[in-house]
């Protein structure tokens, strides 16, 4: 399987996994079947279109390309027909999620990088792929993007994203070094779901001035 | 009348119709004279410029041809002078919205073609183009996105869309298809509303658990 | 100091006010230290992405200019370590808003000139490079956009971008030019919040029927 193709089945799995979220999530808010699907893309390929419209890949493959749309109504297919089971089952769907956020990190920063871009835009651009399609099934549903609560999230897409600038820089190009990057990504997000990790916030005055400040 | 100008005057109507949605969705909300402008400009104009910066249309053309900003001040201006009597006739603003709905749909798919694109951008982006601004509106005024309602709102721009991208790729290229395609949409949407249609939602354990998933 | 350096300085200083701004918000909301940045940076360099985005300048200069992240780091810092003053001081923070407003208003027509737009696209994205940020914060927190409320505060931005565009087109462009239509912004901003400025807003019925619009 040739470099190319790799990062395109990368990419695709983390489309489903991500759509298979979205479909749930509007599944629960009791939206018709145009609500879901439409969710479930937006989640799977929104970071994405993002991403390609920065760094000049017009059109944005998510629009052009017919397996990403494929891939999501499939997954929607399948919130919708196994939805049952599909809830009852709360850690495979983290599972998918933290999958999904780490595939989509590496193929993020690495396209990124493919189309001759620097480190700095790569990283930042792979952390909006993995999670911009959340924050926009967030804002549309809204609900406080997750990215920004107390979770370790964008966090281990960082990690992910910084891994996969750091083996290119370095010259490590096997076909295993995107499965390493995205498995540290992986590994990051489920170890602080299991532990309980979280960033450091800051305690203070209870927040009766959100509008003093512009 | 040449091709191009006919989907200029289809835009800039399509523009007129959603201007006035926007500045009366705004003008309920007791935005001051910039907000009310500012909605309609972003209803008007939001899918549009989305779409462009898609398909490479760069400047977008709601920002760079004056046109449509005239036609959105033109629009917040009736919105605001003929306020009672607009409030008044529901069902003329619906019509105008429905209308807005199919010119956007069409004239979007028509001019991604028109950039190269294949089938499968155009359609999506046509639909981009017809809703975009509205999901932008209920975005940014806190609403439920009106296109996940439990109503054929999209489902009819996908069918102006799909019509007229058929039509062109069967060649179908007189003056009045895009007028059809329009049509159809335009249709879809007003039956929709008259006779109660929706599309299929699902019933089941009550939203209580809307947090589970992430 | 030539021209690109002196509004790439405008830039970054801009960069810090409003990244100041997006830290001490998030700081309200308890977010984490990753959300406080995430904010940040979304504040200070949003609206300087979409205009890139808008006017060819792939990739957007604040994700692939390392001094944007940096300054808007440097920004989170000191909102995390001084909290507590900067908090109690309210007018300095206003007052950095309304600076980075201006900077941003100007800077912001200024590259979409030099990237051969006109006048109107300039204006535009003048705008939206001065007050994007500030409304994608308010719509990721859940907050009606700041610029809606009943306050001088797009317009002033307005009268920033517009005078740098005259004062382009009138071929005044010495150094001190760029820092007198930020001048003009900012004493607009800063004068309509010491005298209670708005724009006209419209009485009307009690927003009881804001559903029965599309």
């Amino acid at each position: 399987m040739n470099s190319h193709s790799l990062y395109l089945v990368l990419d695709l799995i983390g489309t489903f996994a991500f759509a298979i979220s979205g479909a749930v999530a509007a599944r629960q808010r009791r939206l018709d079947l145009f609500g879901i699907v439409s969710v479930a893309f937006m989640v799977a390929c929104g970071g994405g279109i993002v991403r390609d419209v920065c760094i000049g890949a017009i059109p944005p493959a998510g629009l052009s390309n017919w397996r990403y749309l494929a891939v999501s109504l499939l997954a929607s297919a399948v919130a919708i027909l196994a939805y049952a089971p599909v809830r009852r089952l709360r850690q495979p769907v983290l599972l998918f999620d933290a999958i999904g956020l780490g595939l989509f990190a590496v193929a993020g920063a690495q396209k990124t990088l493919s189309f001759g871009h620097g480190a700095e835009v790569a990283i930042l651009l792979g952390i909006v792929s993995a999670v911009g399609g959340g924050v926009m099934r967030d804002v549309v549903l809204s609900r406080l993007p997750a990215i920004l609560d107390r979770e370790i999230y964008a966090s281990a897409a960082l990690a992910g994203a910084g891994a996969q600038v750091l083996f290119s820089y370095a010259h490590w190009t096997q076909w295993w070094t995107p499965w390493f990057a995205t498995f540290i990504c992986v590994a990051i997000r489920l170890a602080s779901l299991y532990f309980g990790w979280g960033l450091p916030a800051f305690r203070g005055p209870p927040a009766n001035v959100v509008h003093e400040e512009k």
